[in-house]
C-alpha cells in the first residue's frame, strides 16, 4: 500500500517540466528576486562573521557561496546562502507558509550544484520547475499546518523550508530516495519565532537549506530513512500540526502556488504583516488634517484575531527588532521618517519615536467585511484620535508588493540593480536569468557570476 | 529583571567542580560504558558510509572520531561520534529523559576538544562535572515535558539532547554566552520517535551533538541569539511541552540527576522499555511448566498505560525493528534464541518468531500496587495461557540494568573489554578514565588513545 509520504513523493518525481509562460515568469521574479535579497546583504556584518566561521571549519570547495567570489562545502553554502538572502528580511514571503519559501529553496538548490566535480548538464529549465516544486511543498504543508502552527511559536521558514529544500533537490537529480529524503528531512525540522529580533531568524533559512543538503548527501551515502513521514499517528502533522486529516494532494500544481496565491516581493526590510501598517501610517502621514503633534491615541485595528501574531514586539527598544513590531513602523511612518535599512539596524530606538510608540495600543474588536482579494480575510484599519477629538483612520487589505497589487517587473530589476550596485553586471545576470527558461546549463550559469558578482 | 533561561544558565556556569566521590564514580562509569558502546559499534556497515561522507565533505582535521583513528571537523566529530555511541541503541537510557544522555552529551564534549590548536589546559574533573551537568540540564528539562512529549511523538535523546550538550560545552570552556547558547540550540531541537527502527534513531544522537557544536561555535563567531528560551508564550517548554509552569530551578544538583534517578546502562541492544519484556521472558522460559509449543496465547500488561510508547512495532518484519517491539523480544525468549546483536540485525524475522508474535497481544487493564523502587510507577506482566487451560505468569517491576538493579563495575569492565577486543588497550583506556577524576588534562587524554583505539 502507498502511504502518504510515498504518494507525495511521487507527485513531486513525476512533474513534468513545467513550460508555462506565465508560471516559468513568476518562477524568474522569484530568482531575481532572491539575488537582489542576497547581494544587497553580501556586505553585512552577520555575513562576515559567518564567512569567517566558514573559514575556520574548511572542507571540499565545490558550493557557491554567492556574491562572495568563493566555494565552500555544500554544507557551508548552504546555510551560510539562506542566511543572506533571508539577512535583511528582504526576501519573498508566501500567506500559505507565513514564512520565506525562496531563501531556503534557492539556496539549497544553488548549494547542491556541485562545482568541482559537476554531475551531469543541469537543464534550467528543470531549475526553474524545481523551485517551483519546492514552493508547491512548502505551501501545501503550510495550508495544512497553519495558522495554528505558525501561532503556537513554530517558524515556518524553517519547519517547513528544509522539506520544501529536500522536494526540490530531489526533483532536481530526479533521487530515486525522494520519499526517505522527506523523511529525513521532517526529523529535522525545527525553528521557534521567539527568536525573531536577532540574526538566528535569518540563520533559520540556512538551517533550513542545510538541513535539506543534509537529507539529499546522507542518504545518496547508504543511510536508510524508510518511514512515511505523514503518517498518521507519529508523522510531522501530528507531531507539528494537528493530524493529516486535511492532507489532500489531488490538486497538485492546479493552480501551481507559486501563482496562485503568489509570492509576496518586498521593497522594504521589515516583516511583510507590517506591510499594511507601513502603507497605512505612509497614508495618514500625507491626510490633510494629520498632524503629528496633534496625536492624543492610536489603535491599531487587526482582522482577523491573532493576525498580528509575527509582530511579536508591542515595545521594542532596538531597531532591528522594530522589523517584527506595528508600533515602531506606524510611529516611523507618523513621523515622516523613511523605511529604509538604517532604521531596522541594531541601534537603540530613539526617544520621539519611543513616545509615539507610548500611545499605540493594538485591538482585534472589529468586524468588518474583508475585501474578497485579501489574502486569510485580512485588513488593517488604524485609527488616530487627535486631541481635537476628531479621528482620522485608513484601511489597507492588500499592501504595496503582496500579489494581488505586486511590484512590476521595472522595480524588481531596479532593486536587483541597487542590491548589485552596477548596472552592467545587473544587466548580466539578468539575462542569464532569463536565460534559464531557454535551458541554460545551471553549471555555466553559476559558473559565469562565481567571480563577477 | 533575570529571566528562566538567564537563571538555569547561571546555575550551570557557577556549578562548582563536583569532588564528591560517589558523584564522580557514577560520571567514570558513564564514561566507560560510552566508551564500551561506542567501540562495539565502530565497524558497522552504516558507520563506514557516515566517514565516506566525512571524507568527502572535507574540513579542517580537529576533533576526535572515537574508535576511527582519525579526526575531522569538530560538526563533523560530534555527529560520527553521536551516531556510533547510540548505534547499536546500547548506550545508557536515563529515565527522567526518557532517552539516551551520554551518547549526545560526552560526543559533544569530545567533539569540542581543539586538537590542533589546544585551548589551555581541560581539566579531567571540569570534563567530568561538565558531563554531569549536561545530564542535570537533560533530565531537569525532560521531568518538565514528560511523558506528554515523548507520548506525542518526540525522540527527547536529540530534543532535549543538542540544549544538554551546550550546557556542557559551554560549562567546559566556561563561555559568557551560556544563555544565548541555550536559546540558539533549543530552536534547532527536533526529532521523530517515527524514526525508531531506521539508522535516523542514531543519527538523531549525533544530530544533537552536532546542534551543540553549532550553537556555540556560532556564539563564537559572533552571531546573537539574545532570547529566553524559557519564554513563558514562545519558549521550549511553550512549544514543545505544557508551559514552563512546573520550571523549578531551586533543587539544582540536589541530588544530582545522574545519581537520583540515575543512569541505566545495557548489555543488551534493544530499548530499555523492552527490558522489562526480556526478563520476564526469560524466566517465564526455564518456568517448569513452560514448553513453547504449548502456548495458546499471550498477553503483555503494560502499567501504566502509554508505559509502552517506544515500543512503536506490534509486527515488525525486519529484526532491526525488533529493538523496539515487545512481542518480538517476548517472541525470542520464549524460543531460547539468545537476544545478541545478530538478533537485531537488518535481516527478516523467520516465520517461527512471526508465528510466536501472532499470539501475543498487549494490554493496559491491570491495576497492581506499583513496587516503590519502580521508574514511574512502571511495571509489566507478561500472562501465558498454556493449551491445558493453565496461565503462567511472571511480573518484572525492576529490570536488570535499571539503576536500582544495576550491573556492577566487573560487567561494566567486562564490557569493555568486549568491546575493544584487546584486554592491554581495554585496561589503559580505564586507568585514563580513572584518571580523569584526578585532573589529567583531556587533551593529553585523547591524543594517548587517538591512534591506538
Amino acid at each position: 500500500m502507498v502511504n502518504l509520504g510515498q504518494q507525495l513523493s511521487s507527485l513531486i518525481k513525476h512533474t513534468p517540466l513545467i513550460e508555462d509562460p506565465m508560471i516559468i515568469n513568476l518562477a524568474i521574479k522569484g530568482v531575481i528576486d532572491y539575488f537582489a535579497s542576497s547581494l544587497q546583504a553580501k556586505n553585512e556584518n552577520d555575513i562576515r562573521k559567518l564567512l569567517a566561521w566558514i573559514d575556520d571549519e574548511g572542507g571540499t570547495a565545490r558550493a557557491w557561496l554567492v556574491g562572495q567570489k568563493k566555494l565552500a562545502s555544500a554544507r557551508q553554502a548552504a546555510l551560510f546562502n539562506g542566511f543572506q538572502a533571508h539577512c535583511l528580511d528582504y526576501d519573498d514571503v508566501h500567506s500559505d507558509i507565513r514564512g520565506h519559501p525562496s531563501a531556503v529553496i534557492l539556496s539549497a538548490l544553488i548549494a547542491s550544484i556541485k562545482l568541482d566535480k559537476p554531475l551531469s548538464k543541469i537543464d534550467g529549465r528543470r531549475f526553474l520547475t524545481a523551485y517551483i516544486v519546492g514552493i508547491e511543498v512548502m505551501a501545501l504543508l503550510g495550508k495544512i499546518v497553519n495558522p495554528q502552527h505558525y501561532e503556537k511559536g513554530w517558524h515556518t521558514t524553517i519547519t517547513l523550508g528544509g522539506i520544501a529544500a529536500t522536494a526540490a533537490i530531489c526533483y532536481l537529480y530526479d533521487e530515486s530516495f525522494g520519499y526517505q529524503a522527506l523523511t529525513l528531512a521532517a526529523t529535522q525540522a525545527s525553528g521557534l519565532r521567539l527568536v525573531m529580533g536577532t540574526p538566528i531568524k535569518f540563520l533559520h533559512a540556512g538551517l533550513a537549506a542545510q538541513t535539506a543538503i543534509q537529507s539529499v548527501e546522507w542518504l545518496r551515502a547508504g543511510i536508510q530513512a524508510d518511514k512515511n513521514f505523514l503518517d498518521d499517528k507519529l508523522g510531522f502533522l501530528a507531531v507539528y500540526g494537528q493530524g493529516n486529516a486535511n492532507v489532500d494532494l489531488s490538486h497538485w500544481g492546479k493552480p501551481w502556488k507559486i501563482a496562485d496565491p503568489g509570492l509576496w516581493f518586498k521593497t522594504y526590510c521589515y516583516c511583510s504583516a507590517a506591510a499594511y501598517i507601513a502603507d497605512a501610517g505612509q497614508l495618514l502621514y500625507q491626510h490633510p488634517q494629520f498632524a503629528v503633534e496633534q496625536i492624543e491615541n492610536i489603535t491599531i485595528y487587526f482582522a482577523p484575531p491573532k493576525s498580528d501574531a509575527a509582530l511579536i514586539y508591542h515595545h521594542p527598544l532596538l531597531a532591528e527588532q522594530g522589523r517584527f513590531s506595528a508600533e515602531y513602523i506606524l510611529a516611523l511612518t507618523l513621523l515622516g521618517i523613511p523605511l529604509n535599512f538604517e532604521q531596522f539596524s541594531p541601534i537603540p530606538i530613539s526617544k520621539d519615536v519611543q513616545n509615539l510608540m507610548s500611545r499605540i495600543q493594538r485591538s482585534y474588536q472589529i468586524q468588518l467585511t474583508p475585501h474578497c482579494d485579501a489574502y486569510n480575510k485580512r485588513y488593517v484599519v488604524v485609527e488616530i484620535v487627535l486631541k481635537t477629538g476628531k479621528k482620522i483612520s485608513q484601511r489597507i487589505d492588500i499592501p504595496k508588493g503582496s500579489p494581488k497589487n505586486p511590484y512590476n517587473q521595472e522595480q524588481m530589476i531596479s532593486k536587483l540593480i541597487r542590491a548589485i550596485g552596477d548596472q552592467q553586471k545587473a544587466e548580466n545576470l539578468l539575462n542569464d536569468i532569463y536565460k534559464l527558461s531557454s535551458g541554460i546549463d545551471v553549471y555555466q550559469f553559476v559558473t559565469t557570476h562565481i567571480y563577477t558578482l
